[in-house]
């Protein structure tokens, strides 16, 4: 894997001043994957150098590798027959996904010059929604009849593994209807007698998705079960495709990022991929990111409005305003770590809502506990600074309760919206952490007029 | 997949009045992933009135899908002889697991107990650190000879596969010395002529881990290449045994929730499972919140004292206190936002540092139009609800500045990071956090106090 600023350097060079063979043999020279890295760090210009000089097989693989505008980016600027060569050598299934992110006369342009086989097969994959199973499956699947023998089913993977590109870790056994009935692990259809019916050896209970199942369903289903592949069938139960788990590994990068971004008030679904938002246009990324902004600044007023209701209190003893920031601070951040912990706990399972009410419980006394110890921390230091210690007295109260009612709605709010069906991540950061602001701030700004600025006055 | 309350009420009344043999039919006719589903929601003295009388092979299966902290709970409830016959039928890699999470002296007696080899293939790969190659692998290869032909590996394997509970994607090829020197898919094995030399069949370009190589590096590569399974070799280019993509899963699932949890200041490395944060002792879950708390405490004590600067500032005019809230918290609010689109990009590979100058360009072009933005409406509200326009402007500005540093600070502090090789995650939220607050609190009041103290102490 020798992938680094100096192989960069040195094919840069090659490009420059060495010969195409040169330049050619080295880059043959890496695998698929180090070779679409490479090509990533390279510049727009010296990229369009490089690629028709790639092994063909190895070219179609790299394209394979890089994220999708860099991919139609390429196809774009390449030799037309190059391109339409390349992706006709892809699998189905990212052949499908290059041309849907093509502009729609470009895609339909190499949809003509393809194979019919395969341009038929990738059209119809494209009328699927590309978040569903059939917009991730690949159609090519390992297929036997139920009425053959072992001996039967051997001899046809074999020509079939051999004529076309296929993923081999099932066989999926059809009727003569290609209704899907059943299973068999090639490890099964080797060690079985030659003569046994396939229909005997294969396993019936299969698990299965629809071609419109949505990809968060699928990928929670392979971490479930752990199989590599899943079949795919329409609603009359027709064997269309397999889904396989390095599929379901992009799935699952990609809704760990929609849950980060989402926790961070950063809105995901505005139709285009999340990538958009790091290197897409500016005004999507400026449209991504305003909305929760926008509620906050609503919130926050709200908190202006209920601070300002307190004039009177910073006039007279003026170092209360001071404290504000540490309130809001210390109560943002402990609310910060419940809503992550239940976040992250109920997306990966091990939180339910019947475990809700324990978890509650739990994070309550840890809000507590947290909330007694910077309670008393505070009290100290203030009382050791202002030398008044019924300042500190107040300040270290408000924060104690401050900190333990941020824990408790940090815990509730996540699992009040999955009881109401709504995505636990939507609301939370940006809503919550405004909410315990306003909390936090009435429970201190009421306690310090009330006995602080009470006494004062009445002093 | 009828894993909802329904089926959970059913078989707790199953247990509660039905025959053994009716339970029995009932939890057997679930798929194991469900099962352990189901188990996970019984209480634990149900669970043992379950466990006994479930087939051992899917017993043995469910086990594996359980949490490590259930697995070994089970396991030391139910009948020694029961789970010393289930242990011994988890794959290697489980077995190892799940003894290395109990007690020294339980798993002995275990490891005693356990049929000769498999206890001694389980010892060896209890000696592994148990986040590296050598603690995730299986020991359990498909080997085959380069000097065999074909039929004699297909020969081999059938009788291998057969044998023992194998993992079947590739053969690895080994010569006598077991060193490590090719591998062969079986799409290949079983399409090619049968009196072919392994050793011209075998790919010898490939790409293996070292068994003290770190998880995190392990999944990275998985990633990047895509593998279904990658061998692990000990220094001497020994084949130990592989890694399969089921194991890479936990891990990555593992390794973000590291990084969710580091980002909101919840410490990860305490030496235990991240689990053990939300299911564990709560002085444990305790220990992992303070830290960060602690540091945002400090941070905010400097935040109090900037502010405690400008008393006099809040005797003048109050109204500016109010404001704090909302400098604070969008400022929090969009710096949260840079962080976290910074970090993310970087984990999964969209940033580099190479292109760290072109978003940080980005993200400054984007916080400067936000902050524009905010900037006019916080004007236009505040000139509107206090009819003061001077206020209403400063306030504006303050904010625009506020966003555009916020945005700023978020975007470097990552790379900053990075470039000296610290993980961007660690100091991430509550760190910046706090420092936008200080500065952006600094800002403001420098502002205020400047311009409308001084023109209505002057004026």
């Amino acid at each position: 894997m020798p992938n680094n600023e100096n192989t960069i350097d040195r094919i840069q060079e090659l490009i420059d001043t060495g010969t195409e063979t040169q330049l050619s043999e080295e880059l043959n020279s890496y695998h698929s994957a180090d070779l679409a890295d490479i090509i990533q760090q390279l510049k727009p210009e010296e990229r369009l150098k490089c690629f028709p000089i790639i092994d063909e097989e190895k070219a179609a693989d790299v394209i394979e590798y890089l994220p999708p505008q860099l991919q139609v980016e390429i196809l774009g600027d390449i030799d037309t027959d190059l391109a339409s060569r390349l992706i006709s050598k892809l699998p189905h299934d990212e052949a499908a996904d290059v041309l849907g992110d093509m502009e729609e006369d470009e895609s339909q342009a190499y949809l003509e010059q393809l194979p019919k086989k395969f341009s038929s097969e990738v059209r119809e994959l494209l009328t699927y929604n590309e978040d569903t199973a059939g917009g991730i499956m690949t159609p090519l699947v390992l297929t036997v009849y139920d009425n053959m023998t072992v001996k039967e089913a051997l001899d046809t993977i074999r020509i079939k593994a051999e004529k076309e590109n296929m993923e081999l870790y099932y066989a999926y056994v059809v009727d003569k209807h290609n209704h899907l009935v059943g299973v068999v692990s090639l490890r099964n259809l080797i060690t079985a007698p030659v003569d046994l019916n396939i229909s005997d050896l294969m396993s019936k209970d299969l698990v299965k998705v629809h071609v419109d199942d949505y990809q968060g369903h699928i990928a929670d289903i392979f971490m479930k079960y752990q199989f590599n592949a899943l079949p795919v069938v329409d609603l009359y139960d027709h064997l269309k495709g397999i889904v396989t788990w390095d599929d379901v590994q992009d799935i699952v990068e990609e809704e760990t990022t929609d849950e980060i971004f989402t926790s961070s008030g950063i809105v995901t679904d505005l139709g285009d991929d999340d990538d958009d938002i790091l290197t897409g246009s500016l005004a999507h990324s400026i449209k991504a990111r305003i909305p929760w902004l926008f509620i906050t600044l609503i919130g926050e007023f709200i908190a202006v409005t209920v601070t300002n209701r307190f004039d009177k209190s910073f006039t007279a003893l003026p170092i209360i305003a001071a404290f504000m920031p540490l309130l809001a601070g210390l109560g943002g951040n402990i609310g910060t770590q419940s809503i992550t912990l239940m976040v992250r706990g109920m997306s990966t399972g091990q939180i339910s809502l019947s475990s809700g009410w324990h978890q509650i419980m739990r994070e309550t006394i840890t809000g507590l506990s947290i909330g007694a110890i910077f309670g008393v921390l505070v009290t100290l230091v203030t009382w050791g600074w202002q030398h008044n210690l019924e300042l500190g007295l107040i300040v270290g109260i408000a924060m104690s309760l401050n900190m333990t009612i941020a824990t408790m709605i940090g815990t509730c709010t996540p699992l009040i919206l999955k009881k109401l069906h709504i995505d636990p991540a939507v609301a939370s950061g940006p809503v919550i952490a405004t909410t315990i602001d306003v909390i936090g701030l009435a429970i201190y700004l009421t306690l310090v007029t009330w006995y602080l600025i009470g006494v004062s006055t009445g002093g």
